[in-house]
């Protein structure tokens, strides 16, 4: 192997142990720390970023680069040296101290958000946000862009995905998803919610969400499964990687789908190479790739009426005698309810990505100053007559519901679509590839699908870039018409 | 205040962050962590540890620290100085390469040790401890030491300590303590083991544990308390601090004592000013002081007589019928037997000891390679038969039943002694200060003796050195008498 290969590979991967080490933290924070030492969290992840930045930054990860970029490398160490260069690059634009702040800020704002959040309270949060947009703009500034300075930022979460294009894609999405939406509920049938004002013991429903985890493919023996207020998925390192979920006696598909979406996270962690571990190749491709898998388990399997054929049963016999004049139709139905409704991860598919794009326009504003942070309430409440035609009781289940910006995630909310329009054209392949897919879906066998994604996907890193392992699996550019479709079928034609 | 005092802070501070990174990866590795992590963990704490000790080395402190020798500085700055001017020469004398494969090696090697002691397998933790010892010597040998490579080891946990003078100290012991626990036994009246026999709810184990520790003064707004196999406590930072303990269903005494033993712990590191946090001043003084704090919390306030004519009918209560046919007499012998025993954890205030010299004679020998480690298991053997004439049944009750030596921590075992020792003499002292300290513990009111160590002990951190700590709060130098007396005390004269 190419010496200047080696020494790169291997100061990337000490990086990498850095970022994992705040992996743990940020697990820790979500999960267990004491509220009191959210300050010092602040500090211990700013140490941290500032520590892995300087490291990235050093002069001589360019002269490696460099003495890579002149080598003979096989494709793999050249598709390696190509993301490093873009992450190498994209850090040396941006000083340590803002990293640093914007990690110390992030951090403190979190405990701020879930306080804001807990007593409706968006002048508590409003500073907060103030300081991270200002700071998110001083780092796109850094960056650097062409069009618009949310490039620079959406650029970190899918690389190479453009503003314009988002707009374009989104526009046309929407453009099909209002009439769409609007069809599915003039022909829908009534559903009984009455079903999810009964009592479903949380310890049946943890029972149900592991055993769900683990026919995904989750495994056990490298990860964990546990509570929290917002559930997410991290990949520590090899050999661990958790998931979280959340349990409420009145809603059992909460922790059930949740733990679906995450497990497919999760499962996409588990397959990458941990031989690559810590640089690109042993990276996940983008988040919405990585959202398309988690995506793909809770809604195109997980919400199909297909897997419910065959899963119903046990489902309602685990909960004794709590679903007894339920059937799996009526079930089926009340799961896959299209509503206009006011929490984004509430959301049915098709509605779900309006609640995307509302965002996707007041980030954009906000961030090139359209907006000011002061005025977010009533845009926020604007915007939500305009798409959902519903009225914004209060902010906590407004503005505040999501914990994105509090983290910095400006430019995050657009992979949550991409994924679905992902996850909706990668399941065309997989028909065709993956036979009897239905019937072994119907039997709770899953192994198949994760084989597959686990061929096609995981194991390939960042070897491609998404819309080039787009194109390489699916053969087309991402586009909306496949989700639309898919929605079509599923909700018009079933 | 001075320039080069504030830069040397703010750069130990630093430091402090980043070894505090290394505390929540600590306490996350034995509580949730994945056990199929444990390499990439090690790789971690190797990592952290590299760059603190790359950070602390930094020949710009070395002379941050002559510039502040050379300075005006106030008594606390220059107690700073002190003990920072300590660390930074041990620091130096050690290469990181040892520093990052200690660290490496220790975190690896407590999941097999933890493996080792479950399937009582010494040869599978054999090479592991091989190669700590020879590291631990290596680091001895690169710190250097006058008399033994052992005083460069026990000095990291007990500053200035001698192993001569451990030698002298425990001999001394030794000596008094064997008559004494044989007199001990020899009027010792029979104690009823049945009860222990009994189921005691895990459930409200839990609660009364929560209730101790918040009895003791332990705040759960900046702590936790969890469980684990091998219960500690870990000072993560300011407004974090987590105790953990354990539940087994016949042995609530072990959760209760236990409880009190890490809260003492934890009221130490809430205690310490955090102010002057990540710094020398905001840092226990030793393990020593440390293990004093938990040992009088433990045995001299939890064990006595007085606690329990105060707390045994509500502690009776809690647990419903289960004592009804035990008396508050009979209890306090239960959980007051002195009696040889296996394990060390589970050994009585007199007899514990003997397993803290069993343990210090071992290791001095296994790091003067005076004895292999192959045969460490036999030594065990012998030595367990002359100091508590007891045939050890396998090595998971004998030479693998502690955690330390998988840590590296060889120099740590002596502490525990310290710590019985301390706690004795501090207690002469404050039972002349603290107005009806015997009064309040029956009562249940333990806040004028917390105020007591907060006021004496905790908040002074490293301002004294431990030796210098006990002259100034008990107008003598460390000796086993007080300990001794107190013993006599309570079995002989009760």
């Amino acid at each position: 192997m190419n010496q200047h290969y080696q020494e790169l590979i291997s100061r990337i991967k000490e990086i990498a142990v850095l970022g994992s080490c705040g992996a743990v933290l940020g697990w820790d924070e979500r999960t267990f720390m004491p509220l009191a030492a959210a300050a010092h969290r602040g500090s211990q992840m700013a140490t941290l970023a500032k520590v892995g930045h300087q490291k990235l930054t050093d002069p001589y990860i360019g002269d490696l680069i460099d003495q890579c970029a002149a080598a003979t490398l096989i494709a793999d160490e050249q598709a390696n040296v190509r993301e490093i260069q873009r992450n190498y690059l994209r850090a040396t634009k941006v000083p340590t101290e803002l990293v640093e702040e914007l990690a110390r800020v992030t951090s403190e704002a979190q405990g701020v958000w879930q306080k804001a959040k807990e007593t409706n309270d968006f002048a508590l949060f409003r500073p907060w946000l103030e300081k991270i947009v200002a700071l998110k703009r001083l780092e796109a500034d850094s960056v650097g862009y062409e069009d618009s300075p949310y490039d620079a930022l959406v650029d970190e979460f899918e690389p190479g995905a453009r503003t314009s294009e988002l707009k374009q894609l989104f526009a046309e999405l929407a453009r099909d998803l209002a009439p769409l939406v609007a069809t599915i509920n003039d022909r829908a049938k009534p559903v009984r919610h009455d079903l999810f004002e009964r009592e479903f013991p949380v310890a049946i429903q943890e029972k149900l969400s592991r055993e769900i985890a683990i026919a995904v493919g989750f495994d056990f023996s490298r990860g964990r499964l546990d509570t929290t207020a917002h559930p997410f998925c991290t990949g520590i390192g090899p050999g661990d990687c958790r998931i979280l979920t959340r349990y409420h006696k009145n809603q059992p598909m909460e922790s059930f789908f949740g733990t679906m979406h995450e497990a497919g996270h999760g499962l996409y962690e588990q397959g990458l190479d941990s031989e690559h571990w810590g640089t690109p190749l042993g990276s996940a491709a983008s988040f919405g790739i990585h959202e398309s898998q988690s995506r793909l388990w809770e809604n195109l399997i997980g919400r199909s009426r297909t897997f419910w054929d065959g899963y119903f049963p046990k489902f309602k016999q685990a909960f004794g005698s709590v679903m007894d004049d339920v059937d799996c139709d009526e079930f089926w139905r009340l799961v896959n309810e299209v509503r206009p409704s006011l929490i984004r991860i509430d959301a049915d598919e098709a509605t779900y990505n309006l609640h995307i794009i509302l965002r996707f326009e007041l980030e954009l504003a906000l961030l090139t100053s359209e907006l000011a942070v002061a005025d977010l309430p009533d845009a926020w409440l604007s915007l939500f007559k305009k798409y959902f035609d519903l009225k914004v009781p209060d902010e906590t289940r407004g503005c505040l519901q999501d914990i994105h910006w509090s983290f910095g995630g400006i430019g995050y909310f657009p992979t949550y679509t991409l994924g679905n329009l992902y996850a909706a054209q990668f399941m065309e392949k997989i028909e065709d590839d993956v036979p009897n897919l239905w019937d072994d879906v119907r039997g709770g066998e899953l192994g198949g699908l994760t084989k597959w994604l686990r061929e096609n996907i995981h194991r390939h890193g960042q070897r491609y870039r998404p819309s080039d392992l787009c194109e390489r699996i699916t053969g087309e550019p991402l586009s909306p018409l496949p989700f639309l479709n898919y929605l079509r079928t599923k909700f018009l034609d079933g």
